[in-house]
């Protein structure tokens, strides 16, 4: 069987580590000779919208997917013309634009932050008006890593965020007083039967995602279960097939209690779930793979307690990181630049504690 | 850095696997285009003894191993004349004769079944003589999998063991009376640090093996500690890096305690290994490449109890050992052929009895 990926990078060429020992072969569609995935499985060297390379690609493969949620739907629905394409376009098309992806949040009665679209200047001191500051103007579409946003703390900043932001289908959103975020990932395979992964506690540093735990702490079953039961929602929506990711804010309601505004999704495999790979009987790569080729799907139990922390911008020291107990380390093949994600450690043990001291022996050899 | 491996089989494809999270880039030396490494790394296509093929390869890698034992002696010293080659070419021509071997073995103290050197129609009588029936006579050389052997139950086999191996370099061994085969690997690191995994207890068919179960049971620790201080010697005499696995055979001793007795060793990655990929805080794999890179190893530490069971001679069903949680699959993108070792599974539980319990689910999918 021959995986098509749209994307040659880390997330398509973990994707491919975790398909080869199931007997696949991987190609992806990609721009660039250099990327990723294409060391280690075969290159369809193009654009992702050039539409003879989706051609070619296409009559190569037998089912495609994606490892970025900004590959253009019309160039997933020419991909539907071919051959199989999961998760279905449609889930590109909500994903892609903030707006739209909030709506279906609200509809499907999943809570979301206050917010409002913005097309005019006069339409943010509106929306302004109605959510109040603090806000958060972001770009409807193409915002990733903390891309494409400004921080509304008085309304004296409309003009600033206007100035950063105005031109483009804009969103103004609450600022939500929140603990923590949390993910949940969740797969759904083609016969409709769903799967998740413990909810993980994610922390980010200058927009960028930095440590995630896993399983999250203090999290009570019945949190757990309101996490899946949205996920599913969405799942059952979009008719989808594959890993979701959903990042939710975890916030207080008014009686004390705990609950969760949905921030966000991701129609993919996602980097709050690495430390599946050691972390879970599974790992959200292969469960990937499993959905989109009809499988049934493995199992989501932790192994243990796992602490994922990202490598940015600074190329580590292999050899200190490698002397930490229970770090797995995994470089991505990508050349060191600033801000740039160029691989994960996944430090794994029995318990928590030792999960987290360990984590704390890496952290400082990442810090460059 | 870049890793060349001598053979392109499904060892290199696991080290390439196991090696990409590392940063690294692979390259394998094979004649066979559709090897199963060469579908996820670089090629270099040419005979394992081609001395031009073999200065390309060297020239385009910066550390050599390799993935069978029988790459030429005299390949690997033309490797090594241009990058470090590890294991040391003096493990190969130790573990490609099996009366260089069993020496070896005998030199360092460890218990070997009597043998003897047969070369000639007499000298198998004599040998017999001597040893006394049942014996095995062998192949000196490139025997594998139960290939160039012949039991003699009763000296009048004698005519029957020479016309079928006569010619060759020959060895006639004791036959034991063995409990189970056991077998242990361990890893020697650049710097002379040594770490071994639990012992593993292996079950062939047809001369070939089936089932390995790890940690192997009823193992005391003393038992474990003499197989370590074997592999000790052995890994010290030969000034080994890498992975080495020896299998023992489990005796009585005269007091009706246990002994091991060395059967014989392989200076690479080993089948009765495949179950660290998902059984133990580091694979083999990962611990071959950290050893011939001079990182520090990982932890042997077992995660949980596994079984291992080899995929022989028909391709499985997928689906069906996708459904047996803890199942996991290994493929090696090999054809289909009577015999020929297709891939493994690998069940892993929390206890011995579900980790069997879940292999018997396995086992008659992969009856054919």
């Amino acid at each position: 069987m021959r995986v098509g990926i749209v994307g040659g990078g880390q997330l398509g060429r973990m994707l491919a580590l975790a398909g080869y020992p199931l007997g696949l072969r991987f190609r992806c569609l990609e721009p660039y000779e250099d990327a990723p995935m294409a060391h280690l499985a075969d290159l369809e060297l193009g654009a992702y919208d050039d539409a003879e390379a989706l051609l070619r690609f296409a009559r190569r493969i037998d089912v495609a997917t994606y490892e970025f949620e900004n590959v253009h739907v019309a160039s997933a629905r020419q991909l539907e013309a071919h051959v199989p394409v999961f998760p279905p376009p449609i889930a590109l098309e909500v994903a892609q634009d903030r707006l739209c992806e909030k709506t279906t949040f609200r509809e499907l009665g999943i809570p979301v932050p206050a917010f409002a679209a913005v097309d005019s200047r006069e339409a943010l001191d509106a929306a302004l008006a109605t959510i109040g500051a603090p806000a958060v103007l972001k770009t409807r579409r193409f915002g990733y890593d903390g891309k494409g946003q400004f921080v509304i703390a008085r309304p004296e900043d409309a003009d600033a965020a206007w100035a950063a932001l105005g031109g483009a289908p804009l969103i103004l959103e609450a600022f939500v007083e929140f603990r923590r975020e949390l993910s949940v990932l969740a797969v759904r395979g083609r016969g409709g039967e769903v799967a998740f992964y413990p909810l993980v506690e994610n922390r980010h540093r200058d927009g960028i995602l930095r440590v995630s735990r896993a399983p999250a702490p203090d999290i009570t079953p019945e949190l757990q279960a309101l996490a899946e039961r949205y996920a599913t929602a969405v799942l059952e929506r979009l008719g989808y097939v594959g890993v979701l990711a959903i990042e939710f804010f975890e916030a207080r309601d008014d009686e004390g209690g705990v609950r969760l505004l949905a921030n966000e999704m991701a129609p993919r495999v996602h980097n709050s779930g690495h430390w599946t790979i050691e972390g879970a009987e599974t790992s959200q790569f292969e469960n990937h793979l499993r959905a989109i080729l009809g499988l049934p799907l493995g199992p989501t139990t932790p192994r243990g307690h796992s602490v994922m922390l990202n490598v940015i911008g600074t190329a580590p020291d292999i050899a200190r990181i490698a002397a930490v107990p229970g770090a797995h380390l995994h470089l991505y093949g990508k050349e060191p630049r600033p801000g740039r994600k160029l691989g994960h450690v996944t430090v794994r043990a029995d318990s928590a504690a030792a999960a987290r001291a360990a984590a704390d022996r890496v952290l400082p050899l990442l810090e460059g």
